[in-house]
C-alpha cells in the first residue's frame, strides 16, 4: 500500500513541522467582559483600583477599638456603647459583613461573642487590631498584575476582572479556519444521492471541532477534484489563519491537491506512517498552513485530532491542555500496523473496561460514532495484550 | 461560627438531596445537524438507509471477477480486457475509491497489483471474491440504532448523522437557569462605588458556568435584601428549570433568602459541613430546585460547582462525565477544616507540583483567579502533608 508514497513521514517528526507551521494570530480584538469566557488574553492584566477600595467588615457584628476589649472574657465581659457615629473609646457599632468599618474602629467582634442589652453591647471576647478586618486592597491591590497575557478567561476570572471595574477586555481574534471539501463524488447534504455518490460529512466534523477548540470555521462549497478550481479555492481563503482541505490528498488520479500546492508553495509532509491517516499533508502557501485531510470519514478525523487540533490551538494562543485520559485495562488485544502509529477507536464499558471497535477500514464513519475514544499505539509496539492497562482519549 | 446554624448537613448527604431534587427536563426541540453539537439525543437514531447505499470500491484499482484472478502472481500475470460496461468472464474495469461496483464485479484489485498495457490490464494478484469491495449497508445498516436516546452529540456523531440523511434531530432543551442576585450591599457594574458597595460579579461567573456547563442563563436585575422582592423574583422565573440566588442565604439579619422560601415552598437543606460554603441552602417551590448561593464570590463558587453543575447536568440529561483531573504531589501541607469537606484553590508548577493558594478567606475573589483548580479534602481528614499525591480538578 505504501509503494505510490515515496516516503513515510513518522508521526512525531510531522507533528513538529505541522506545528512549526502554525503562528500565533497578533490580531486583537476589544471585548465586553461578559462575551469573554475561554477568549485568550492579549495583554497582562494590571489593577488600577484597589479590592476592596474601603475598609471592610468580614463579619456580622461589632466594630470596636480592640484596646477596649482587652481582657473580655464570657466571665468577665466588656461593656460598650452603640454608636452610629465614629468610634471613641468605650463604644461600638453595629457592621454586617461588607459594611465599611468606621472611623476610630480598628477591629470587629463577631455576633456570636456579644449580646445586645438595649444600648449596650456585651463583648464576651478579647479581639486584636485588624480581626475580622478586610483591609483596603486586601482581595487586589492596585498596581497588582492579576491576569497574564496568554492566559485562556474562565469564570472566575470575568468575576474578577468585574470586581476590578473592568468592563472592556484585550483578547486575541479567534483563528479563522478555512474548510473546503473536495470530491467529485460528495454532493450537498439533502441533494438525492445517486450510486458512486456520497453526502458531504467531513466539513461538517471538522467546523463543529474547530468551533470546540476555539477556532472560527468557514464552510466552502465543494471543490470537484479539478486541478484550477483547487486552487482558485485557496486563494480564495488566503485571508484564514489556516485552511483545511478536505480529500484530494493521496496519490491516485484524482488526488490533485498536493501537486496544486507545490505548484503555488510548499508541501513539507506528504504521506505520514500513522493508520488511519497515510495521505495526510501539510502544504504553506501564503505563509498559511494548510492542513490536508484524507477524504476518508475516518482517517480525516484522525488527521484533525493527531495535527490539526494543536495547530488552531497555537494560531489562537490558546495553553495546550492535556487531554481528557483514562487509563482502563483492554477487555481483548489490540493490534496495531507495525510501524505506524496507530490509533484505534475504542469503547467504554461499565466505566470499566475498554473494547476496541471493530471495523473493516477507514471508511467506517460509524465507527467513530460507536466509539468513546482512542487509544494511541506507538510505531515500534505491535499492540497491546488483553489485560494491559491503556490511556485512552476521550473524544 | 456555627453557632447561628443549628446543624450542619454533610456534604455527602447534601448533595444527594439536591440532586434528586433536580428533575430531568421533558421538552424536547428539532434541530438542524450543524446546530446539535454537544447536544442531548431525545430519541434513539435508527437508520432509514444503508450507508453506503451501493455497493462500492474500497480502493483505486480495477474491478473483476474474483475467479478470474485464480493463480495469479507477479510472475505468472493474469491479462483482463478493460470495459466501460458489464463485467463478463476476462475482462475488468477502472474504478477508484467509492466508485460503484460495475455489475458482474465481485472484488478489486489494488492498481498496486496491476499494470496497464494498451486496452489490457494485467493482474499480478490473486484477489478472493469480495476484496476490497464495501457491501451495501457495510457502515450502517438500514435499521439499526446508531445513536441512543441520551447521547450527547459529538462532532463525529453528526457526520454520522449527516452520512444517514438526516438533516434534523430531536435534542432535549437546554435547561433554562434564573439567576438572581441579591444583596443592598451590590450593585450594578459601571455605576460608581460608594464606600460599603461593591460591583456585582456572582452573577456573571455563574452565568458563564451555566453556559459551559450547557445551560441557558438567565441573569435578573439586582434584588435587594427585601424579603417582598425576593419572594417576586422567586414566582417570577417560575418558568425557568432551576433558580439560582446569589447572596443572603445565611443566618444574618439581612439574609431573608432562607425564611422567604420556606414561606413559600420548602427549605430541604440549609447549611453544609463545607468550606467554604457553608451556608448554602436547597430550596423548592413550585417543584423547582432553589440553589442557594453563599455570596460571598468564592463560597458561591465552591456551591456551584460542588452542588449545581450536576443539578444541571441531570436536569438537561447531560451525561455527568468524570472531572478533569491531574494527581499531582503538594508542594506544602495543606490543613483543612476538621469535620467539613474543604475545597483548598491551588495552583500547578511547572506542570509537576500542587501549590495552595494562599487567602485570608471567602472573600478574596482574586484567589479563583490565580487557581488552576482545587483539591477536596474529606471532612474525617486533617489535612495533607507535604508530598501527598493529591486530585487536583482543574477549573
Amino acid at each position: 500500500m505504501n509503494k505510490l508514497f515515496r516516503s513515510l513521514m513518522d508521526a512525531q517528526s510531522a507533528r513538529k513541522i505541522f506545528l512549526d507551521a502554525a503562528k500565533p494570530i497578533e490580531s486583537i480584538e476589544s471585548l465586553p467582559i461578559e462575551l469573554a469566557d475561554n477568549r485568550v488574553l492579549a495583554d497582562d492584566v494590571v489593577s488600577e483600583t484597589d479590592v476592596p477600595h474601603y475598609s471592610r467588615s468580614a463579619m456580622d457584628g461589632y466594630a470596636v477599638k480592640a484596646d477596649d476589649t482587652m481582657s473580655a472574657s464570657p466571665s468577665s465581659p466588656v461593656m460598650l456603647m452603640l454608636t452610629d457615629g465614629d468610634i471613641i473609646p468605650n463604644t461600638c457599632s453595629s457592621v454586617h459583613t461588607g459594611s465599611p468599618i468606621p472611623r476610630g474602629a480598628d477591629a470587629v467582634v463577631m455576633v456570636e461573642d456579644s449580646r445586645i442589652i438595649n444600648a449596650t453591647v456585651e463583648i464576651t471576647t478579647q479581639v486584636h487590631p485588624g480581626k475580622n478586618v478586610g483591609e483596603i486592597g486586601e482581595d487586589v491591590a492596585a498596581g497588582e498584575t492579576i491576569l497574564k497575557a496568554g492566559h485562556r478567561l474562565r469564570p472566575g476570572d470575568l468575576a474578577v476582572l468585574a470586581s476590578m471595574g473592568i468592563r472592556d477586555i484585550e483578547v486575541f481574534h479567534k483563528p479563522l479556519i478555512a474548510i473546503i471539501p473536495t470530491g467529485e463524488e460528495v454532493v450537498p447534504r439533502g441533494i438525492p444521492l445517486e450510486p458512486g455518490q456520497v453526502w458531504e460529512t467531513n466539513s461538517l466534523m471538522t467546523a463543529s471541532y474547530v468551533t470546540r477548540i476555539g477556532g472560527i470555521p468557514r464552510i466552502n462549497d465543494i471543490v470537484t477534484d479539478d486541478p484550477k478550481l483547487i486552487c482558485e479555492a485557496i486563494q480564495a481563503n488566503s485571508d484564514a489563519n489556516m485552511l483545511i482541505i478536505c480529500g484530494g490528498t493521496s496519490v491516485g488520479k484524482r488526488d490533485h491537491v498536493p501537486a496544486v500546492i507545490k505548484e503555488i508553495g510548499e508541501l513539507p509532509v506528504h504521506g505520514i506512517a500513522i493508520s488511519p491517516g497515510k495521505p495526510t499533508a501539510l502544504g504553506i502557501v501564503n505563509k498559511k498552513p494548510i492542513l490536508c485531510m484524507p477524504g476518508y470519514p475516518v482517517a480525516g478525523f484522525i488527521a484533525l485530532l493527531a495535527f490539526g487540533k494543536d495547530m488552531i490551538k497555537k494560531i489562537g494562543h490558546i495553553p495546550l491542555t492535556q487531554e481528557n485520559i483514562l487509563k482502563l485495562p483492554l477487555s481483548e488485544k489490540i493490534t496495531s500496523r507495525q510501524g505506524y502509529e496507530t490509533y484505534v477507536r475504542v469503547r467504554i464499558k461499565d466505566n470499566s473496561i475498554v473494547e476496541p471497535v471493530m471495523t473493516s477500514g477507514a471508511g467506517i464513519l460509524s465507527s467513530v460514532a460507536k466509539a468513546d475514544g482512542y487509544v494511541v499505539v506507538p510505531p515500534n509496539i505491535e499492540g497491546y495484550e488483553v489485560g494491559t492497562l491503556v490511556d485512552v482519549v476521550i473524544i
